[in-house]
């Protein structure tokens, strides 16, 4: 149950089938019925299975092979009920009668990808609510903890990964229900930009806020999935794309955002204190954290229940749950149908409201990287919920119900226990920071030692570009320049043996200048030079071409083919003219390209 | 009261004072009260002027000095009252009451660079309508056929601009109150991508989809406003910057929808013929068109009035006509009042068809640089108006309605006359290509024959980067890149004395490649070269570093010095080594860097 990190996902041995084998049996051995709205028959799984391993021995490459996958049950699957913890609601010509025509294409994508569906999991009831316990499927009990709630509104996706069923859990996330769960089961849950993942097939809670989401034990197989599904297709009409100067790594030392102390009175002290030992971690792993006054943030999540947004949640399923159907949760129907007597203009106006505080917290994150926050209050038991249904759900949402409103993006993360229980954070970032926000999430999950070196696979490939840095350009200046432009470090390579490294002076290269001016990169007869060592980075079209027109004599960027055949754009300083001058950077374009021929 | 064409604006010889002198000598001419909101004193204007003309003196580089102004009266100037048609909504406390405080950043940014304001000018209240004549200060007669409307919402600027009193009248455009009234006197009115300007001091109409504008006499002086406008600074809460692939051009040859014939139906007939000609027009001036049902388009518009967007119209100042003032116009209270009783899931669900009819648009224009579509259907009387105040005004709105809501940019361009009246088409283009969009506009104004070199001064500076593509780069094929990446030819310029352009064979140019691989740009000593002419082009940084990434070789690309001394980013290619094998384009990143020393 405890998270592992980026590191820790990589081939499955074992045969699919021996994973589905595996799972039925723990499934079988943990007696957790609830867990499901619809549990596939073994054999059933069992067949996928074969497929996938006859595909792996056809010589397909399947990325996800070997996992097991569990889906909320307001995501469609083709041919099964989608009931969005509702029963009626797959039968009534008001809902989704019958069985979905297809699969979700973020689903499909999984599937396509080698995951084997287990089932359909339990939700708080068109996921609505952060407890997991509003569901005539039954409330489902956290995992571990018996006579806690397993917090929602993904409740049996959480579950299902927890005890070790189903390595993805698919959960959706409108105002925490990705996270809470995660938080109570020591998952990793990470909740997309709004718009990066397709919505199709999802039965909406609040259309213009909704995610899909991945619920896991580790980091690796959660952001390999969720890249999946960011790739999959979907419907233009709510898709956002990542933008052409999206950042694609977290800095060395990012400036992480903490909330005061007067933000985390909603917080029970003992995790309030492991909060703190969060923080100081973070700080252990290179961050520095700064203090901001996050209320104004934190006050913007009453209008999701409180004001007229909720609208939406009546506009998807008001007139279904309007005509009283008996398996209703009643107080997911009262939440809903309130939504039936907000009129338009309050619609607008707090629409309105809310961009002004997306506007304030944009503006409270000025020079930040990220902000840090507990990800929940404090582990309720079912007797609490029951006791006060609302009261509960309201104060588990303090501290993500704002998230999708405001248009950030969420990590949730384990940090430890916390007397035996996990105590996770979240991490949050501007929209489309998601794979900075995947990175300081994986530095936190590593040990202090490795949290340099760790790093999740990139989460935006398409559309990004590779560039090669050799010779003292791989210094702690271009480090910092390529690191401040979003730029990635991924991996050593080699040149093929054409190169040659030159000094532009003839002699050693100069180390005065701000960006490197040290030796080029010289291309020579295949064999007649070396195979010449730089660090790879992944840099986004924006960011290469903002990283062109500010370079300093004497450098210049173009294609390098790799020892792999490959090739690359390569950052190399290029030779002066014998007697010349070295210009002085000037403060606009400070620079000159000086390529010259060996005729 | 013709639309002149891109190279019309320059510098004013004669002084400001002298130009707010024959502005007021003008308007005596003329005596078009109803005009006027409130016209300032011709003394307080002088003032003003003076105080530009000292500035000048001073040595002060003020690019819209020598320009007259008048300010649309939803849009506030420091000091005076904002009536928005409805003087009480100025004394009202459910209103804006007293003068405003501050100047909207959009106008005060256009005063700061010079611009004269002569006045606050008479609109369709609340800019609800596109008329011109609901409004207690009296319908605004067309300039110079007054039996006809002036068309609206931003009749007052539009009529000040085309009498030759104001040189830029700001408007404002939800449902096309920016577009019409260009489009009957012949004016260039200019609606760039909601929330490019700042909307901060304007009372909103449909905030969602309000935008500033200008209306012009030529294209140069809106295409200069506006971009100062696009500059100034404002709320971030409604704020969308230019993406970091911004396209900065039209292609050479651009893919130009016109709408079927079918989609002509509400066109008076001479002004489908007119239509025709103009397509005709743009096919003569590079551009291919292609036929696209716009339907859908055009039935996205009801939306706007007849569907729960008009709730809008309520939140922003329903509260004060709900309450009866006696100067609120019939029409447009019953509009507005109208929206009270949308409920938020009906605005919720109209917005959803709204982003489904935004992707369905997008679709069509899928392999589309652009739309052009007639501004309006045809010109009605004073009388037709009266008669039937919200069927004409629909009919007006059949192609202007919809293009705020499909997130669409405009350019509404005079392209002749029909029986001595104005004809205006619009230049259509996605979010964004506002400067796409401009360039059309401005191959339609010039000459068949000038066509080709015309173009606007650039609307997006900042971010963007310059490229100096010099000998054989300069060819067909690497034409065609830069434009593919929406880049932007703006000028010749020369090296400094201190390149040499060589060849990597050491002998003649070869020509087989598909990206140039000519001539290598390689810098001497300062005097011991040659100044080499280039093109200089603009290009977003997406565009250049997708342009490095997809160099073939042997290019690259660096810094290169100007004659002038500037510093821009120069294509050229550089030498390969001796008895090397010329690589292969391969498919993904066909490119070698050959940089080589000369010691």
């Amino acid at each position: 149950m405890t998270a592992r990190g980026a590191d820790a996902a990589g081939p499955r041995t074992a045969s699919v089938q021996a994973r589905v084998r595996a799972a039925h049996a723990r499934l079988r051995d943990v007696d957790r019925p609830e867990v499901w709205t619809l549990l596939l028959p073994e054999a059933d799984a069992l067949a996928a299975a074969r497929r996938i391993d006859q595909r792996i021995a056809a010589g397909e490459d399947l990325p996800l092979a070997g996992t097991t996958l569990a889906v909320k049950d307001n995501v469609d699957v083709a041919g099964l009920p989608t009931t969005a913890g509702c029963p009626s609601y797959a039968t009534d010509p008001r809902g989704r009668p019958g069985p979905a025509p297809r699969t979700a294409p973020a689903v499909q994508a999984l599937l396509d990808a080698g995951a084997v569906l287990l089932g359909k999991t339990n939700l708080d009831q068109f996921a609505t609510g952060l407890v997991g316990t509003r569901s005539p499927y039954g409330p489902v009990r956290h995992a571990t903890l018996p006579g806690r709630v397993s917090g929602g509104s993904s409740s049996g996706s959480a579950v299902a990964v927890a005890l070790g069923v189903a390595d993805i859990g698919i959960g959706t996330d409108t105002a925490g229900s990705g996270r809470v769960p995660a938080a109570f089961h020591g998952l990793v849950g990470i909740k997309t930009t709004v718009g990066l993942v397709p919505t199709d097939g999802v039965v909406p809670a609040c259309a213009s806020y909704d995610v899909v989401t991945t619920l896991t034990r580790d980091l690796a197989t959660g952001a390999h999935a969720t890249r999946i599904m960011v790739d999959a297709p979907g419907d233009r009409s709510r898709r956002r794309g990542w933008p052409a100067d999206v950042r694609l790594a977290l800095p060395e030392h990012p400036v992480v955002a903490v909330p005061r102390a007067a933000d985390l009175d909603a917080l029970a002290p003992s995790w309030r204190v492991a909060f703190g030992a969060a923080v100081a971690h973070a700080r252990a792993v290179g961050a520095r954290t700064v203090e901001v006054d996050v209320s104004g943030m934190l006050a913007a999540a009453r209008l999701l229940y409180d004001g007229a947004i909720v609208a939406e949640r009546y506009a998807a399923v008001g007139e279904f749950l309007a005509a009283s159907p008996p398996d209703a949760d009643p107080t997911v129907a009262a939440i809903v149908l309130a939504g039936a007597s907000v009129s338009a203009a309050e619609y607008v106006r707090d629409r309105a409201a809310l961009a002004a505080a997306r506007a304030h917290a944009l503006g409270l994150l000025d020079g930040c990287d990220l902000l840090l926050l507990p990800t929940t209050t404090d582990h309720p038991t079912l007797a609490d919920v029951a006791a006060d249904p609302v009261g509960v759900n309201r104060r588990l949402g303090t501290y993500t119900n704002f998230v999708n409103l405001l248009d950030l993006a969420a990590v949730a993360v384990p940090v430890g226990t916390v007397d035996g229980e996990p105590f996770g954070v979240t991490v949050l970032a501007r929209a489309f920071d998601d794979q900075p926000a995947l990175d300081l999430a994986a530095r936190l999950l590593a040990p202090v030692a490795d949290a340099a070196t760790c790093a999740v696979a990139p989460l935006v490939v398409s559309g990004s570009v590779e560039l090669l840095v050799v010779g003292p350009a791989a210094d702690g200046a271009a480090r910092r320049t390529l690191t401040d432009l979003g730029g990635r470090c991924e991996r050593r390579a080699r040149t093929s043996d054409a190169y040659e490294l030159r000094h532009p002076d003839g002699g050693e290269p100069r180390t005065r200048a701000v960006h490197p001016r040290g030796a080029a990169l010289a291309r020579v007869a295949p064999g007649a030079g070396a195979s010449i060592a730089g660090d790879v980075w992944r840099l986004s079209a924006g960011a290469l071409g903002t990283l062109l027109a500010s370079l300093p004599a004497p450098a210049a960027l173009g294609p390098v083919q790799l020892a792999d055949g490959s090739w690359v754009v390569g950052w190399s300083c290029t030779p002066r003219a014998p007697d010349e001058e070295r210009p002085d950077a000037g403060p606009g374009r400070p620079a000159v390209l000086a390529t010259q021929g060996t005729r």
